[in-house]
């Protein structure tokens, strides 16, 4: 299927630089442009593939000032990176067409009690446990357990393998990717004075809202009481741990690999570095950004500001005492010869 | 179900204070509660909630001195955190009845050689290989995965998704969650001098033993020669890395995303932080405490000693140490001036 | 069986030390041996084991110097570790005879379009989908999925619940452990203005070369557009994030727990060291070596280099920079005490 520069232009409102009638078939990376490709240009530090590249139409900001003339077509948009998503999503669609699951596959496992709704999918090998209850429009990939109790609301995508414990409930279009693991029991254990631990009952359940997208092998554990929430439209990325009684607020986006201990609450807008760690109990303030590999071990009681270290402090006070720490062994040696001085002066003095 | 103050007074050993006659029907969180609960205070950083909180009854400590006075019913044990979670146990016990997961459901993979104990459940499509041993009482939810060989003993629960690998051997009460490997290949690769390496085949085992919990995803990888120990009664969360020939001691505890590299011996009654790592072949003395995200290059001889940082040392001295790191542009600062007055009394001076 | 010291240097090439005639019957750990087992030192950590074990032959580097003789027959060779591990290998491939796994299982789910090559082992409860092409002597073990349009190439092995997704593709040879997602949607989320984010949907896939081997847990995000690639070689540990339209070069080393960003390009023989983490958009130079825990901000463009630290910098004057962190606390006081020298100066000489 081809497309003109002045289709895809009035597909995403763009301004047409160039040739409307370049066609193209296919989409590439900018720096593996091929004549038949549509590309896109929104981070600066790929502007100078712009130069080099042999895509046939380009996608680019508006603001974006030339350096020299470029062969391809250019499509000028506000925001690049949008336009190409949007652009990106109605080929995903018209791919998708005659390849979407649908129906039950066989075997599968589908407790008499739990109740589906329409055009659901659920792939071979998926577990559904007692009154379970499956929205419209739900797909439930092949190894997926889903058990007993459990909500998910219309046009969620439960990917394969994924293991969701009883009583948790999802809200809609949420997406669940490969291996995590949602409800298992928080990690609570009684010191019993002889050197061993009781295990504390995880009662509680996991509560995700609507438009949470959840990576792959993230953990997410149920709450000893009450509900660990994943607020709306909270993503989440791969291997992340979340403990019991945790909260995070609507619209936060965190990366690979952080961690966050029991009965954190993180605010609303917050962006989390990968491999971040949190202690338990903390507040997070809303619209908070966090360096990656940073130990959060207080509360942050004032919003959108910026932490980083391990302890995390101050972001631009952390980066001052790093460039620092990188020249320690000069400042130790400007002290030595501080103190050789000083030593001169005083022999001398007395 | 409802319970008076003084009933559960005589289930947990407490003393009543206030209405003996108050009764509740559910259980909450302290800032949750509401007439009809129960609820608990431990930690002192909840303790305003006391003077908030409109829970019908609630467990604290005996020592817990009260700032004014309380509507609730207050029932005074020494410690409010055990008594709470073995108040949670009996009710998970009664809550629980009738909904006991018991059988074999179908379709699931049970080969002729493999042997079941008494009251064992078997869930759809998990998978059990050639001469299984399963004891009695055991669950294995649905689509785990128990390699050739493996030994699996009394009251131990398997959740969905785990894999277990051939050979390995799991105690008595042992709790593994959803998505834990246990038994992949240790990571060995023998250089060739080529810049390519050779897979050195992983002969080994994990042998886990009674009363250990392991959280969601975590992995446990079989030692080389040998077996990877993980003692009686450890506490391990999820998303851990336990590589080959590793030993982890009796009744030690350790928080999600931490990584143990290859032939470490932790010992017993270890508390371990989360994001912690620990290099290869270093033994780590019987009740050492370490803080999150530290990294253990050194083995730790002395017992019951605190560490912290990355790389770690001792856990005041890291303290210290991050304080100057955060003033060290002040320190900078002081050194230039010292420089500067220095340097005029030396002008001056000469 | 029985194997003699001679037979056994037949088959590694070694010279015997000792009486050619001693005989072994099993393999242990040095510090675990026994007169009818195996052992091996290879790292000099274990040289004095050599004088405490009771294995009956010992396999050493022939540049060893023993301090006292030795009961044991020694085979020395010019690569002790190497030399184990080749001998590992025949024991393996002689212990796995009449053990290996072959035919298909049932139940198990292979869509009617999927193409199995010869001698292909699928366990229970695997499912292959539309168009899946699996070459010779390819085994996949029970729970895992291999979605549609993936292509496995000849002699790989996947292990349970491995969760392949659509149009992935990956070499021969190829060994993934259990739990391991491979090409999970990439974490793109184009923001909205409104607070809200778009998700950029992820059209592109996997590419795993030949001889690549990943641990459990493991996940590998597919592109946004075109493919991440795992190239040929390649280890990786347990517990790592490899984001979308990352390249990890030839022959390279990953550690547990270790997380890339997207697009970041690493070189070939690189060897990072475990929770080391990758901002996104970076090169990273062949050879480099890389310390634990490291965050790796920036390029590193020169190769054979070695990093460390969070920010990493120059492995040996970020091991400088550490050493003097640890005395902050003395180069404080020095600096009080320069202050209260250089003010008494002062004031005697005002």
């Amino acid at each position: 299927m081809q497309f003109t520069a002045a289709q895809i232009a009035a597909l995403i409102n763009a301004k047409v630089e160039g040739n409307p009638d370049a066609a193209i078939s296919d989409i590439a990376r900018i720096e593996e442009g091929r004549k038949e490709a549509l590309s896109f240009v929104a981070n600066p530090k790929y502007e100078h593939y712009l130069y080099e590249t042999k895509a046939g139409i380009i996608i680019i900001n508006e603001t974006l000032v030339l350096e020299r003339p470029i062969d391809a077509t250019l499509l000028r948009v506000p925001d690049a990176y949008a336009a190409f998503a949007a652009l990106l999503e109605k080929y995903n669609e018209v791919m998708a067409m005659g390849n979407v699951k649908k129906g039950i596959e066989q075997p599968s496992f589908i407790d008499a009690t739990a109740q589906l709704g329409n055009d659901v999918y659920v792939g071979a090998f998926a577990y559904l446990g007692r009154n379970v209850k499956i929205g419209n429009n739900v797909k439930i990939f092949p190894h997926a357990y889903v058990g007993d109790n459990v909500v998910i609301d219309d046009d969620s995508q439960i990917n394969a393998g994924v293991k969701i414990y009883h009583q948790c409930k999802l809200g809609k279009r949420v997406i669940v990717h490969a291996g995590t693991v949602i409800g298992a029991d928080g990690f609570g254990f009684a010191p019993q004075g002889d050197g061993k631990y009781k295990k504390v009952p995880q009662l509680g359940n996991v509560v995700i809202e609507d438009d949470v997208e959840i990576g792959a092998n993230t953990t997410i554990d149920r709450a000893t009481i009450g509900s660990t929430f994943i607020r709306k439209g909270v993503k989440l990325d791969n291997l992340i741990q979340v403990a019991h009684n945790v909260e995070i607020g609507e619209g936060t986006v965190i990366a690979s690999q952080t961690g966050i201990s029991g009965s954190v609450k993180i605010g609303k807008r917050c962006m989390i570095g990968g491999q971040v760690g949190f202690a338990g109990h903390i507040s997070i303030a809303d619209g908070t950004k966090i360096g990656a590999q940073s130990g959060m071990l207080k509360p942050v009681v004032k919003e959108d500001t910026e932490y980083w270290g391990s302890p995390a402090f101050d972001f631009k006070a952390h980066l001052k005492s790093q460039v620092i720490f990188r020249n320690l062994p000069d400042l130790t040696q400007r002290i030595k010869q501080l103190e050789e001085k000083l030593n001169a002066v005083l022999v001398k003095g007395s």
